[in-house]
């Protein structure tokens, strides 16, 4: 092992906590660390992993072929240890942090899909009988499903789906069929190369009747020559920003024939003579559907946790202009600027590990009531699901895109696995609901929940907007997290009010509603994201607190900083709505922005030892910036040498081109 | 040709400006249309550009052998077009909008630094017999050199690198040494396997003594082999985030050894015997220095038009959702939330074409000054290029982002060419000055101005600091174009003497100025920000309206409303300091948002007329989304075919690893 970087160690000599102490509140308990750790090493310690040549030096056939080896030594991987007892396939947060969060594969797997998605549909709209059926193989990974929803023209508006099901009574068969180029499936994760069945979600047609979309299961490829099946066309749907190696995949149909059990029936069924019966409501599919946004809100830390880690080290290590002149060159963490960029980062990472959990927790208990037939809270879950995901994946990208370019050009090189860290996050801002359209749909049910303030008990995560609207609530601004976070509510509350005011305004003047909705929506959506915002920090603020109540002086003291940083913060963003709808002073804004500055020279000793808690290995970080010893020169010329064009020097494009050009010949 | 999409066929037929017009003004004049028509003509008819197959599905090797293919034929029709006088290579407006504008490279070449770096370079910094020397060669392309300045560990703070420049008098030549890791050359473009030649930046040491950094002519490679020349240690710096086909090199000396002569000694040399003779002020090369950041200033709106071409069109073909149930879905355009990420970068791209031409022409107008020994207005230009360069960087990228994510799903497809287009321009964000150094360096030149308000006269760009410190100059908001600028001004004028403040305050309590400054470098980097966007306000006015007063009733009225739209965005994007230093009320701030929206709606009709006046090809655009016909769905479509994926099915990762998982045999 190679000596630690002078700098590092004395920024981890400073560190004013326990590191190892943070560690095991962030993972929630001394046993849980352990068993991480287990995980992890299990993870990174298998040689065959790595081949030599960074993936992305690779064309696109080696590209999959290579994700494709990992891939199966990963999920192999995890049925061992499944089978040891140590995680089980089905603890998908294990899944994520752990297991893909620790994978070797540069750029995702084709096969996650399978267990996060094509399994989870069965489980939640297969019968009984359709479970025994199709599960055990399923688990077991005797072949790999995708999950194909979404078409070439159809996203967001499900029920404008061209892919259609018609039911054939004489052989009772579903015919699948793509009737037009924009009823291709697009997207679907694996469904490229790897996937050999799907669930394939069509407008279902029976006697003649539309039945609206439903879930079928349908193989895809031959599952001993993997040749796609007749009347299938299914293919790669090219090259992507990020996620190369998820093998995302476009599907059309050509009549194709699947049989009659391969509808997922556990809601609705079709008889054997093409009778359509609805068995529930179709609502408890919803709350199922749901669980993916809670899963990518709960993901997005496993990126921002790497990202800041590597950005914190390399500013660590990075020293740039001497402060007087003939000085030596200060370490670039010691600029204000580049504190500014990166502990906010830090206090982010750590409020959105916390509220991702409480967010999970909450999910969990809604989705119980839910499956027990209590319906009452399912809306408030929507719409809270909505805007988590809609706002920690895209603060997530913004945090991740602000570590990349405080790294200046180092964060530009591949080596740095910023730029992939980037492109992985900011498909999450899209996929699963666009931002803006998750966001609409939050505001929609705030409006309506401010229509009942007085005649309704507000749901929980909502009820603030009662009492928030109550005279005597904020009386004098406060500068504190408490007045913060109230302050927070009053904004949030009289947005959604103002919104509601604008809407009813124009309808009243003539416009019909759905015009008047549309010409408020930019308002909207910011109504909405301060209510995330107010979830957010109350989440956060109680999740740190408890945590707070179970550590020592100095690790608490810590963590009560980032949660006073992270707050101000969004206090400082939402300073124009503070002026507008609370009663802070001139001098009470200078205190916020006073009070953030001295926040980051606090928290700066403890940059370092703050990531350091996240406790990532270097096999985890792929980072030429980020590793634990800070050889961050030796490394990133040590990459540049593996790549083809340096390892086997070719000198016949020179000859080809550059000299016939530079001879005036061409 | 195909028929061009409905939707896009509408929107051209309701569109209220006469587009040509408008393309005509944007480009300054019918026969400059003209002729920058006949140079993308030249650039975009010739075949042999395109194989076939995507840059983006090859190995390393194989892009870099297709990149250098393409760049010899580009750079071949720029040197045929120079000889039939239809563009000089010296002009770098040219070189940038109409030539690698329309390249069919994908992303970037490696030949361009040649041009736009090392041939200017010997240009300022040569003695008119190197330039006799060197430059018939050099314009004609008949060795490729590169510009070595940044090393490993060294960027900003030039005066730190390491490499040596020893002078020997016995030989009479200088020895060029890389003496650590952290000395060898990093970033250089076209260095890595590309140049033969490259301008090296090193400390120069003659008798035993020191004279700081000088530029030096070294050969790298050997011009007959293309083989490293003895002691040469060079490559490509590995895999980056875009702009992959630039070739960035790495580059290391063991004792190398040139002639005297290769030192460019306009304004110093060193003498047969070694004496070291310094022969004009460096602040001489320091303006040529700033001219790239010109440079990059005005290359980034031929990246903009494209990015927002290719969303608008999009947003236009694209339907999602009817507003109205069982009605018709809506063309996305028709969103407001759509327009609002759109309009403003439509706005945006007109602002930055308009100031980035008046840039050019007062950096021309100071530099003349300058080389005739003027210095008074230097000081100026690098305040005002620095934060002009950072502004304009960081808002192209952000509004390309904007652009992508509005895309939704597709803006994340390499074959939308949005990906490569905010990869290109997010490195414009680090290269030639990171953007945050760059506000510090303006703010130092804000702030002794500041301190000279009353004892000198100010120069142009900054006279407004004193206008808006007098009384009585924004006796009352004004919710108009030129009272926003007033506004902005005061905004800026306030927030530069905070700063003053600020650091004046915590000298006289002790701290030292050095570190004062480090503390209140937060608030300086945005009071510099603020600055340039007073700057970006006051000539996009000026411009505006020269144009207007040149253009028919109809055109100059949407001209109007685009630079009333972005100076009202930005008027709400400075809301808490327009609350905090003028006496806008919150009435005042309603009516700009009501105004705004107001805006969106009234240019909605003309959007995609807006963007077609760009006049960018479809062979440049290299867009799936953006092509002038609108057949989004059968390029992506036709897209995904070429990926080798798709056109040659290859079974073996299933046989190999995957079939043996499914089996349990992994």
């Amino acid at each position: 092992m190679h000596e630690v970087n002078k700098d590092l160690q004395r920024e981890r000599q400073n560190c004013t906590f326990d590191v190892e102490e943070m560690t095991v509140l962030y993972d929630g308990g001394k046993e849980k660390t352990a068993e991480r750790r287990y995980r992890d090493n299990v993870m990174v310690s298998t040689k065959d992993y790595y081949s030599g040549v960074p993936e992305y030096y690779l064309g696109a056939k080696e590209k999959y072929e290579e994700s494709i080896r990992k891939s199966v030594i990963i999920f192999g991987l995890v049925r061992k240890m499944q089978r040891e007892g140590r995680t089980k396939i089905t603890d998908i947060r294990h899944f994520l942090q752990c297991l893909l969060g620790s994978a070797p594969t540069y750029d995702g797997t084709s096969m996650a899909l399978h267990y996060l998605m094509f399994v989870p549909a069965i489980v939640s709209q297969g019968t009984e009988e359709q479970q025994a059926h199709w599960l055990p193989r399923a688990w077991n990974g005797n072949f790999i499903g995708s999950f194909a929803q979404t078409e070439l023209g159809h996203g967001t508006f499900i029920r404008g789906l061209e892919t259609t099901a018609t039911y054939d009574p004489d052989t009772q068969e579903f015919v699948l069929h793509s009737p037009t180029l924009t009823s291709h499936k697009w997207w679907a994760g694996g469904l490229g190369h790897t996937a050999n069945y799907a669930i394939v979600v069509a407008q279902l047609y029976t006697k003649g009747q539309s039945h609206g979309v439903h879930a079928f299961i349908v193989p895809i490829r031959d599952e001993q020559t993997h040749q796609p099946l007749p009347g299938i066309r299914v293919g790669d749907v090219g090259g992507k920003l990020g996620l190369e190696a998820v093998n995302n995949g476009f599907l059309g149909f050509d009549h194709v024939r699947i049989p009659r059990n391969n509808m997922l029936m556990k809601h609705a069924q079709v008889l054997k003579d093409g009778t359509y019966v609805k068995t529930s409501d179709g609502k408890l599919i919803y709350a199922t559907m749901l669980f993916m946004r809670v899963v990518i809100a709960y993901d997005m830390v496993n990126y921002l946790t790497k990202a800041v880690t590597i950005a914190t080290r390399y500013s660590a290590v990075r020293r740039q202009t001497p402060v007087r002149k003939d000085g030596p060159e200060l370490q670039i963490l010691d600029y204000l600027t580049q504190q500014h960029k990166l502990l906010i980062t830090i206090a982010t990472a750590y409020c959105f590990k916390i509220i991702s959990t409480i967010h999970w927790d909450t999910y969990d208990e809604i989705n119980e009531q839910v499956a027990n037939g209590k319906l009452d809270r399912l809306p408030e879950l929507h719409a809270l699901v909505c805007c988590l995901k809609a706002i920690v994946t895209s603060d997530t990208a913004q945090c991740i895109e602000r570590c990349r370019l405080a790294c200046g050009g180092y964060g530009y090189m591949l080596s740095s696995n910023l730029p992939a860290l980037y492109g992985q996050v900011t498909a999450a801002c899209i996929y699963e609901g666009d931002n803006t359209v998750l966001l609409l749909q939050t505001a929609r049910f705030l409006l309506k929940t401010w229509q009942r303030l007085d005649s309704h008990t507000l749901p929980p995560t909502v009820a603030y907007l009662k009492t928030a609207s109550s005279e005597g609530f904020l009386p004098k601004w406060e500068n504190s997290a408490e007045g913060i976070i109230r302050g927070l509510q009053v904004v949030a509350m009289r947005k959604i009010s103002a919104c509601a005011a604008a809407i009813e305004k124009r309808v009243t003047s003539g416009v019909p509603l759905e015009q008047a909705w549309n010409l408020s929506s930019v308002q909207l959506v910011a109504a909405a994201e301060t209510h995330g915002r107010v979830v957010l920090a109350t989440y956060f603020y109680e999740g740190a607190n408890k945590m707070i109540a179970g550590a020592s002086a100095s690790t608490g003291a810590v963590l009560r900083r980032l949660l006073e940083l992270y707050l101000v913060y969004w206090a400082l963003q939402s300073l124009v709505d503070l002026l507008k709808y609370t009663n802070i002073s001139e001098r009470g804004t200078e205190e916020l922005q006073a009070w953030y500055e001295e926040l980051l020279v606090i928290l700066r000793p403890n940059a370092v030892g703050l990531v350091d808690a996240f406790d990532i290995r270097d096999k985890m970080l792929h980072s030429t910036l980020g590793s634990y010893d800070g050889r961050v020169y030796e490394r990133l010329m040590g990459e540049a040498q593996k790549s083809p064009l340096n390892k086997e020097p070719d000198y016949s494009p020179f000859h080809k081109y550059l000299k016939p050009y530079m001879q005036g010949k061409l």
